[in-house]
């Protein structure tokens, strides 16, 4: 049995010594920290393993975009698959607004009154949705006139950003299928719904991407799931895990989440369940972080960041 | 200011009794129940009022599906919405299937041999795939030649279902509006994709739904938002809520979850929050309970049930 | 494998229909209800067993003093251990104050200059403290003067009490022994610190009790578990657990917490790690519901106390 | 409104690096963290300020415990409050024995064979509490025969320990007040229990630390509390806070919890909820961090450190 060192801080350390600490503990929640830290700099250096990331919860106001865009511009992403709000903060920031720290504990009827939408303790200028209208109306009528799917339909917008700090312009510039199936549940789809009602033909198919997000599955040799919160994005890419070469299932996998497994639902299910559905393999290496994914998501990629000595 | 009653539990008592001791009690969880309950109940008997109800969580797996169908039969369901996965479920058992009850201190690659599939402490087995395979191929050629919005595809599919006891089947013979954004993410979603590789034509628009939603919300004089679980199907009609008449938001709302709000995203955010966006009126009447779904529906439904003079 | 029976809602069904159709369904947090029930039902029905009840949280404010008491009066209840916060708020009660349903939406600092202290959303008036003091001033000198331990203290309170309704004077009228580890941790403390400044001579052993506990484990055929909450009431019950007959454990347990096991604090911790302890039999029954106890305890209590024939 | 600034990772980044990039997004957890940051460099610096630390969970076995000393070492906390089982498991370490690293997907059953008892995904053998018994018939019978209060019986076991790194060890060489008002419930607990059995005499009251405890408090120009968990610790140092100098409450505040406030209990509530009640001054400086304690202490910590010029 390997004993559970205390962990010790020193003044300046950096935090990869922190998540090494952590590792030397191995317990509770540091342990699992320190062990998505591992995985993660595994499936980095495993060079025939694919990336699936799934990405939930206002995760771009919450500070987390640029980590994101540094792991779409290093390759450590492959298939990228989120929610169409994640998508529609990221176009807001892209066409020059910001998102603003505010309060949770504040007169909900002010802030609307004031025209600010709230997200928890995080604030959005209602005026947003104006800056979004003049950019689909700018750019609308050079959508291609045929049947998209939405992960052309999202590279199309990704074409018309002009900021080059912006996950739907990287996906776009570098080709990574981004995957979004409830993009109608977003500003974005609305801004669609909007033209629609215009008379402008966007012709989306529903079902049309499931195609790819299979294929690529099929024909790569390992897979690593990696989820940032549950919902769609980690159910869409647990699914294609049941077609992947072989039935391996993900060969890897790290999941950060403040769900819990007993209520049953698909975000709060442990990695481990997906073994009986043959979305994960049984030999696979993989770890449930239990953490506000605004914490651990940035210790984990600071430490793995750390580790990689070609970067 | 109001005594909080001890609570009082007598031989014999009906659910109403204790949700009226919990009304008595007023606080904690309990209060919220009790609130819940109040508020469904006007709800109901708000002849003006259109509900819109939200279902996400492996909630025909968790046994709430009789609960669904209740509420659909009665007209206590104007607009339904709800994940594939649930969809998938509700068809699995229209077809002749059970879920069944297990275990999850279990082994998952056992499992996986036997060709069982985990829902946590439920199972599934793996040939209801099989099923469903042959469901749609008996029945595909017959859907519409023609592009369909998702919620048209999913009337669709229960106007092919022979069991009365089906969500599916309930919303197409009753004509409810049920939308479904995220419908690719399901098993009913990876069998277009089957059919779809088999050079079958089935064309479904991804944004074409939110012209109904915004319609009906828009046309409503008064809106009860009814969520279990958030994710897309809550975050779906929170968006449509920001378009309805005067814009006025919910007039009511009840939310049953397990998430928090601290982590800062839509399944965990109190309706309150939903003020500031407009979401929600700030003179309406709502409640967030933070409790199990599968307690605490039964709970609140069994109780209004019994204070219906009419039902 | 037994199906999943959805659950049926009827008009006027009583709570332990309810449950009963939870138990057919038996999966997730309504499952957990149904077993909590089973086990309780057989608790009580084995003559040879004796329930240690561990009650943490402001439970009494909460609204569940009634059952509590009840279930003491009914035998139902061997060995009580609690915080010295539920037996302090007992005490209010007892003394003629109420707590009051309030808000937790309120300015903080308004309820101070109103001298209202807010536990979560109920409120007590701070005038409560006067009253504590008046009662202690009167009947402190009639308090043994020898060196007492805490449960000897504790029945000292409650002969002093002439409210029937009081768990204090249960548990004095009745003799059941009742453990408070923390009682310096309380209204109760603090009273006994300012007597104790005036010179009054108290003396009450940190230890003592602890013979007492273990005493009864030992002597004891069977044991039976229940667990509102975690804190010290279970982890002083599950200490004494290890010193059961034959090392035995624990032969039934029902824990109701909202905590989690991945933390690693023994609130969270689910039964069955007792078993590596020796605190919980291996092949007993037992249990872990997820839910928030002012909803959970007065569900499983009323089920039960409807199917006691000889009630 | 200040923009939340996207966290950017650099190669080789300080943990206070990574923590001041939390403090520019400053929403959800990550700004809870960077926040705390910031408050308990401001309480170090604050040379009128004592600080209160209240520790709950299985800490030491969490690998929390050289944290904790060294925070003694440097005097940043001048009132330790804390669980019976912590103060046995730093016993257990200080005389030799480690706690080990395993795993929650074991059998219970399997792990009390081989005499191990299980902490989560810890593990601690059986045979300790041979080491513990041995400890104390060495050397009980030095011990003072005359009443104690909790404090010095701590302290006393700390003289006899000859580890230097041992939190009962540190309290006591450095005369830290160590409260803790259940002491019975643990391992030490029930070593005294045994020893009271063979007719030892250990004479330790209940109540008289409060004296101890009241008094720091009222004479202590500005007073800062700190929560890892809560419990007994954290509900002890908050009654306490109401006897402050001018009851002025506590000026600065920090908590680590993952319970939360809606289910009621002293555990999960938010600190401005101690305004109401005197123990949090109105216009102190406080944060609620929701976070596992062995990701957030560790990440806080070592950040303040690098922050300290004189360290």
């Amino acid at each position: 049995m390997k004993p559970i060192k205390q962990i010790d801080i020193k003044k300046g350390m950096k935090v990869d010594d922190l998540v090494k600490e952590m590792s030397s503990s191995g317990v509770f929640g540091a342990g699992r920290i320190a062990r998505a830290a591992d995985i993660f700099e595994e499936i980095i250096e495993d060079k025939e393993c694919k990336v699936f990331f799934g990405l939930a919860g206002a995760m771009v106001p919450g500070g987390m975009k640029n980590i994101v865009i540094d792991m779409l511009k290093n390759n450590y992403i492959h298939v990228f698959v989120t929610t169409g709000a994640n998508l529609t903060h990221d176009l807001v920031e892209a066409l020059g607004h910001n998102h603003f720290q505010g309060s949770a504990n504040v007169d909900d009827g002010k802030l609307h009154k004031e025209k600010i939408d709230r997200i928890y303790d995080g604030y959005m200028e209602d005026k947003v949705y104006i800056t979004l209208e003049k950019f689909f109306d700018a750019v609308i009528d050079e959508f291609p006139r045929r049947k998209m799917n939405i992960k052309e339909f999202l590279w199309e917008i990704g074409k018309h950003i002009n900021s080059k700090n912006s996950i739907l312009r990287i996906c776009y510039e570098k080709k990574i299928p981004i995957f979004c199936p409830g993009i109608a549940d977003s500003g974005i789809g609305m801004m669609i719904w909007g033209n629609l009602a215009k008379g402008k033909k966007i012709a989306v198919d529903a079902f049309a991407d499931l195609k790819e997000i299979v294929d690529i599955t099929w024909t790569t040799k390992k897979r690593a799931i990696f989820y940032v919160g549950g919902g769609v994005p980690k159910n869409y890419i647990q699914q294609a895990m049941q077609f992947s070469d072989k039935q391996d299932g993900a060969n890897y996998g790290i999941q950060i989440t403040t769900d819990r497994p007993e209520y049953g639902g698909s975000s709060g299910a442990e990695l481990r369940e997906g073994i009986s559905w043959g979305k994960m393999n049984e030999n696979g290496k993989f770890v449930d972080v239990y953490c506000d994914a605004t914490i651990a998501l940035p210790l984990i990629y600071a430490a793995v960041k750390d580790r990689l000595k070609w970067f």
